[in-house]
């Protein structure tokens, strides 16, 4: 398969947002955390959304030059309307208006509205973990493909939550998870490189286990854990969309449906300032005590490693830092084809 | 079954507090919040727990006179010191203060360290609720019965996150779960009734599935979703305990089998001002929409009701106000013995 370097897709993204009337400011911002995305082996959360984002872009349904902006503000939480823009763009300002008010207040809470699809959860819980914080990330999926627990119809998303936790020595420990079993960028992926899913991912209307993800439009995907996934899909999406005034349950707009109607989609971040509650070198300190704890403890029989959460995804980026970001040849197809269609020039090797 | 009204039981918590050698204000405190979780159906949280608190104050590892104080302060976060006293009132001032301080700053964090076992999760994220605000909790476990994914060391607890969203006409969304798929609690409610465990909550250290809850010591507990519940039981860890200097992973004292050592335990609690993001009314008729949305959608063949979190919780609380709480005689019996040896007046049938 061939690979391209991290600067290479960085500068296409850039480029194909620019060609379709995205300011360069903006559309740098954007490439930059997609491109983030795909070293970390967040293959469906990266360049692989590029055509749909562009798509509902030229189609209307997403503003190119949307200005994020803070509507309501207090010592500790804001609103951010996101004007309808890339989901990134209004993120950002909610991490980076969440880490701002952490370093005083100690903790600060920035919910998002009128936003889109912003790529992995992970990117955001990590910001305010860059700036040496605990960083938390919950979001509205754009899709609804989760029904309530007993139910058939899909009114819930599969609503991921991310935290970052720093570490001194050892790997920072990042969750990213979706309330489902597997989360729908993944069947996505699994469809497009002609894979079949593993039982538990997906249901029929029958009950019946679905295994074939390009009949995934009449499936159901599976919360973790039965009643309680999806409770805590529920819990997320009060979180990050109604308490916003953005789009939950029957209101999502499924995004791979419909590239025009304004997806109102909610996002929510917060920040914690480890040093309102120590020292933060002892905290990161602990942390590597409790990494090293739980990785070299005694493994049941067949088991070669005991993982942390984001071990592997800094594997992955360690790796492709060093040998390129991978592109499958059905999406360099895609990707062609839209470098053609908005005018700029493809993807090179 | 004989049963005994809230007031009743509260009464009798308090004389047992009293008798061992607890403030009166703080033994009714402690009381009323554990006769609360008995009336909402937390079988495994409210009096169930008493004979074992009473034994670690007698035992000496418990401070009966705790002056839970602040240690750490800013705008929107506080840590509590919980002077190694009842989990109830290092968390009750965790919840007071993170209450006052999002009246203000919107959103506000506050951890507990050198604390103890507090009862179910849901009781404190009511409290904010109860103020009109939304509520989150969670704590570290108070005996590890859990592995890292792959692992057989009981390095991590069930550590618990619960979430309360008020609603206006309809019933409160309160989510409150363990990260494995049954918490320890409900395995010893199993043991004490004689009752055998469905499988899929434990397995024994060759991988098999255990079905007797009286061999739950030599058994593993399983986390919802296998590796994504794991992460969340870390994260959650990291949070409530590592982050306020409380104990986590190796360092957590297991409580049922030690009553003299400091368990140290960590708990954390989050408040949002629902004002800070809009108006708090139209929220609950959102919360209340979405609530019927949910509930009125098509059911799987066979499912009689789709059930919002908390809503059976709401659902028992009602019986019980009515017609009492129900003591079991096993319970009884321990409850005859403790208060004979604290020398206070039995729990009257």
């Amino acid at each position: 398969m061939s690979t391209v370097s991290a600067a290479t897709l960085r500068g296409f993204i850039t480029r194909i947002y620019v060609a379709a009337g995205v300011p360069e400011a903006d559309a740098a911002t954007v490439a930059a955390l997609m491109t983030e995305a795909d070293l970390n082996g967040a293959d469906s959360h990266g360049v692989f959304r590029l055509p749909q984002y562009v798509r509902r872009m030229l189609a209307g349904g997403m503003n190119k030059q949307a200005r994020p902006h803070i509507v309501e503000e207090r010592a500790a939480s804001a609103l951010i309307d996101g004007d309808n823009g890339l989901g990134h763009l209004a993120v950002s300002l909610a991490a980076q208006t969440a880490i701002a008010k952490a370093k005083t207040a100690g903790v600060a809470w920035c919910g998002v509205r009128n936003g889109n699809h912003a790529g992995p959860a992970s990117l955001y819980a990590r910001m305010p973990m860059q700036a040496g914080m605990i960083g938390m990330y919950m979001a509205v999926g754009s899709a609804n493909h989760l029904p309530p627990w007993g139910g058939l119809e899909l009114l819930l998303s599969t609503n991921p939550i991310a935290i970052a936790v720093p570490a001194e020595e050892e790997t920072d420990v990042v969750l990213d998870m979706a309330t489902t079993v597997a989360a729908y960028g993944k069947v996505k992926v699994k469809a497009q490189r002609g894979e079949m899913m593993p039982e538990g991912w997906m249901i029929d209307r029958q009950g019946n286990p679905l295994l074939d993800p390009k009949r995934s439009s009449e499936g159901l995907l599976l919360p973790i854990g039965g009643y309680k996934g999806y409770g805590l899909a529920l819990m997320l999406g009060l979180l990050a969309g109604t308490l916003n005034g953005a789009a939950m349950g029957r209101d999502v707009v499924d995004f791979n449906a419909d590239d025009t109607s304004v997806t109102n989609t909610g996002q929510a971040i917060l920040a914690i300032d480890i040093a309102a509650f120590g020292d933060p070198a002892q905290f990161r300190r602990n942390v590597d005590n409790l990494v090293r704890d739980l990785r070299d403890s005694e493994r049941l029989p067949g088991t070669d490693r005991i993982w942390m959460p984001g071990e592997q995804s800094a594997l992955k980026r360690r790796e492709r830092e060093a040998t390129g970001i991978p592109i499958p040849p059905p999406l360099r197809a895609v990707l062609d084809t839209l470098a053609d269609q908005v005018g700029a020039a493809r993807l090179s090797a």
